[in-house]
């Protein structure tokens, strides 16, 4: 393991080329090999760890075992001119759900407004990388998701009902940086505590209950699918200990992503198929409503105006932070400093890349 | 005021006879009155005090004040096959709002989805009545509004910033009731705190802080323009005291609502016209992703087996409940039992009908 640490404060390009080489070997063809990998250190480089190259390790046991198909490519199996029903064939989630924004944009810029769902899709890591994916292009984008594995519990209740189920929606700004709201509607994305379970790390309390509902800061109290290994705690939904509210966006969200989408939902009991991601996309063209530059300005003065308010002298940040402001400084930081990988972590790739054949050092 | 205490505690019918002929009185058409007085009886009906017929003297000052033109009706002035942008004119928000779910539902007839948008909107009252018109049309009905005028501090922050900025989202099910989302993105509703701030009851812990910061069970800390007449307190975000997730809801809304139909923002400063909602609807026709019927029964089941879910013993309600089901609880209880309304607000009521001049046992 020591002459790979060198390649662990690296850049992450050569994080990539690694996770590339990866993908590659297990046979997965390069375009998505790429993009896979994009993706993940992306994820990893706007802070969210949770959602980042810890899935290189996860993704080559679920091509093993046939849950990703690599060789297959999402198929758009119905249309409108501002609909499309995509079957992803259990292809990479990636491919997916970049297809599902491909699509849902180019409607939207015929139609002003688009709604683009797809099923038989498979992980698709951090939702915000889509949902930009429509900014760019000046488009206000919506991504819901639902997550068929159950972890979170229904408020009030005391069994696992539903996945992390997560949203994002992302609005472009003039000179300011876009708007990004991009969160699990659980108290966190569960990857949050297979990190800290994988470390030992406590967790803040309102995050999980354990088995027999007492609130707790043991992230082994807790066990999911990708990674933490503890007993069969509960996920809150997030803002649980004061509200229905989280729970309501809850359940919205497996309607939209499990049932609507003709995606898996935990309702459907022994037949699920646990990793899937039932997803709706929703594309709003902004010209359809105000000027663009008018609507840019405007988005800039309220960015401007938010962030000058004043700061609750206990808040650990300093200041009111625009959402998606979290992600864009730790990406100037983690592009200056390196990213941090914990040493379970750094071990299971580098396992990984020996057991391919891969020299680590000069990934292929 | 003892003439009329028959009436408080009689029938919805006779409560709406009465509203209706105030705003008749006041010089508003009768489909509009009739409208205005329906939303406002139903949203009493179903638990929401909050946006109930409190707002039948509110409104009454605001046409006096000339805030609501009671002659003008709202006009799309801007569409495509599937958006449209409508200039309220200051008529009742009643009016335009159920305008523009009427104009989204027809367009997604045609169109599969749609969105609308509407400024130059008064206020709207409770949104899920505008939501169930797509429900009751086998749709998905999605509605954002913002509420200029700013009581909701930002996570972390310590001044005034957002309104309430409500969502809500209706589902439509096959035996099972409609799924219905329907919230403020601050804790609550701030007409919650003015109906206990009329009473003098105590409010829990998590909706506000007082002026300096700190937790307040006083409603009188607060004071809002529609009822609560305290101190400049701050409504929270929902869940804010574990997560910043219900203050991305706020400026999200913020967004859909104020900057991208054109409506007011709290960010306008002083040109902002504080009683306005900015609104934005978006209308999924099911069909262009599953047939119909498939998704009522699969909504059907999700219920049930949500609904028969294990449950927290200390849970107050003693069992899951599907959002929405509260307020069909309360309805069928209120068309039993009569409407509930505190002595102030009876007392202002009956002091308007006899100031316009009606017989409050016999109104006209």
């Amino acid at each position: 393991l020591n002459e790979c640490e060198k390649l662990r404060n690296s850049s992450p390009a050569e994080l990539r080329k690694l996770g590339v080489s990866i993908f590659k070997h297990l046979g997965a063809p390069r375009d998505y090999s790429e993009l896979v990998v994009d993706m993940l250190v992306e994820a990893s480089l706007v802070g969210h760890g949770s959602h980042g190259i810890r899935y290189i390790p996860i993704y080559a046991e679920r091509i093993k075992k046939g849950i990703i198909d690599i060789k297959s490519r999402p198929e758009v199996i119905r249309e409108t001119p501002s609909t499309a029903h995509i079957d992803g064939h259990w292809a990479f989630g990636q491919a997916t759900a970049k297809k599902t924004f491909e699509v849902a944009i180019e409607k939207a810029k015929r139609s002003s407004v688009s709604a683009v769902a797809a099923f038989h899709c498979n992980h698709i890591g951090r939702l915000g990388a889509y949902t930009m994916m429509a900014a760019k292009n000046d488009m206000i984008g919506i991504l819901t998701a639902n997550v068929a594995h159950p972890i979170v519990q229904p408020f009030g209740g005391a069994s696992r009902v539903f996945g992390t189920n997560p949203i994002s929606v992302a609005v472009p700004a003039g000179e300011m940086k876009p708007f990004l709201l991009d969160f699990a509607t659980s108290a966190v994305a569960e990857g949050k505590i297979g990190l800290s379970a994988m470390t030992g790390a406590k967790i803040p309390l309102g995050w999980i209950v354990d088995k027999e509902g007492h609130e707790t800061d043991n992230p082994l109290d807790f066990s999911t699918p990708t990674g933490a290994v503890g007993e069969d705690g509960r996920l809150l939904s997030f803002g649980s200990r004061d509200s229905h509210k989280g729970y309501c966006l809850s359940i919205l969200m497996e309607i939209l992503g499990g049932l609507l989408t003709g995606a898996g939902s935990f309702v459907d009991g022994e037949n699920v198929h646990s990793y899937e991601n039932g997803i709706l996309a929703i594309v709003l063209d902004i010209e359809a409503f105000t000027p663009l530059d008018t609507f840019k300005k405007r988005i800039d003065s309220l960015f401007r105006k938010v962030h000058t308010e004043p700061v609750d002298p206990q808040f650990e940040h300093g200041e009111v932070q625009i959402p998606g402001e979290f992600e864009w400084r730790n990406r100037e930081k983690h592009l200056r400093e390196g990213i941090e990988i914990s040493d379970p972590l750094w071990e299971q790739i580098v396992n990984l890349a020996q057991e391919l054949g891969i020299d680590t050092t000069h990934p292929d």
